[in-house]
């Protein structure tokens, strides 16, 4: 059986949950909450530079627990994987100018390009961007992506695939990422949380709705759906993972809100169906 | 490598793919344009009685190629499961009524049963009405669905639970059947397919479109979307089925088009794409 969360000291907002504020006002706005972990979203950093957003999360108190997001590794023409990959090394350079000690990755998919194609190209292109990680002190994370972003976001569509990539390259530096949104239907689901172990990065949170109206931009706040998220929790800190818990919503429906509303109503739900 | 599709002596339409059109205009449509076969839904006859719909093809020469849907077994109360069951064995019994010889089913799932609980109603469900199948004569065949409809529709979401399902309960009355849409993003797909061998009753195709702009209804013509659909027909021919290829495609923007217009596109899609 898996414990209540009784307060905020594993929490973590991703900005894109709250996309409509810029950098400092999730900040600042995360802070007054009492929420104590941030995963900073690329689009969001744009704006000040690695080092002016650097400087605005090192004059919080908030930890950077990860910065989404790298991967795209997938393309029709060994130029464009070439492309990705120094990409991915620009990225990991962000990522260390910004305190971030991890990278969430998207691995990517491409219309058009065979799946086991593209699974290659990710395969590949994480061998080649992993020395870059681990000499920027920088863990890369791959993110299974449900299946219904096969075509266009990401190749890697269950956590059996995302360890399989881990043990074959077989690094500390590269682990895997498991959210709740992409992975709750997947009969292997638990027993590939067990394999990965310590290999276990980060863990996200949303819910599914039924009906979900938009296949990106209708993820539900914790508790709205049926996700049984408690439970997984469970086997994820069974596999020995007690980091963050992060909240990551797409939502047109929750963009439109107050903001801050919006957070209020996340930290219930944190505490009551997390 | 797979041959080019040659002629329609293979081609089957799903009633539900020119929805707007009732059962005898479907029928006399699909003879006109010189397809072979009919998958019909179950409201496609509503208006005729089983015996009315059973005169209506049999007076065609289309071969009654399954009739869609049996299933949704998963309930939260035992009374409602019972009440899947009976619904089950009537269908069964149309089914026969009809002259099809098999029945595909969406095996279910409900919002706040957990999948492994509904996962156990579906097979029970399926053990408990497979007596009524074999004394009909008529075939039941589990369709794994994509995992976006796990939460509502089925939640029997890669072919390996189908087969493992096939395998547990083991009767020659029990297959599966293979959807390009639902599975054409499994890592396992083709080694699944190859073990399923002569258990796969029935195969469907249509096309993943990028963006999807519904999770229901905007399934593409065959070749506008991303799926290698020629390989897995070449799988699943390997794997011994020489049956019908079935097209079903559920989406509002065809469903708006002259369905006269629609079985022409559909024709051509065939040659060049399936």
């Amino acid at each position: 059986m898996t414990t209540k969360l009784l307060d905020y000291s594993r929490l973590c907002l991703h900005t894109m949950t709250t996309k409509p504020w810029s950098l400092e006002e999730a900040v600042h706005a995360y802070e007054k909450a009492g929420i104590k972990g941030i995963t900073v979203w690329r689009h969001h950093i744009e704006p000040y530079g690695a080092v002016g957003a650097a400087r605005i999360l090192g004059d919080s108190g908030l930890r950077v627990v990860s910065l989404c997001r790298g991967g795209f590794f997938p393309a029709s023409s060994a130029e464009g994987r070439q492309r990705a990959r120094d990409e991915n090394r620009r990225i990991i350079d962000e990522a260390a100018a910004l305190g971030a000690p991890l990278i969430v990755l998207v691995c990517g998919a491409v219309p058009g390009i065979p799946l086991a194609d593209a699974r290659q190209h990710i395969l590949d292109g994480i061998a080649s961007v992993l020395p870059h990680a681990q000499a920027a002190s920088v863990k890369l994370s791959i993110e299974p992506l449900h299946p219904m972003y096969a075509a266009d976001r990401s190749a890697v569509n269950t956590m059996e695939q995302a360890n399989n990539m881990v043990a074959a390259l077989s690094s500390p530096w590269l682990g895997v990422t498991v959210d709740v949104y992409h992975t709750w239907w997947d009969p292997m689901l638990k027993s590939e949380i067990g394999r990965a172990g310590k290999n276990i990065f980060s863990f996200h949170v949303c819910d599914w709705r039924t009906p979900t109206r938009d296949l990106l931009n209708d993820r539900g706040i914790m508790g709205e759906g049926c996700i049984d998220i408690r439970s997984i929790r469970g086997w994820v800190e069974q596999a020995g993972f007690h980091g963050f818990i992060e909240v990551e919503i797409f939502s047109d429906q929750f963009w439109a809100w107050d903001q801050s509303k919006l957070v209020e109503r996340i930290q219930q739900a944190y505490l009551t169906s997390v």
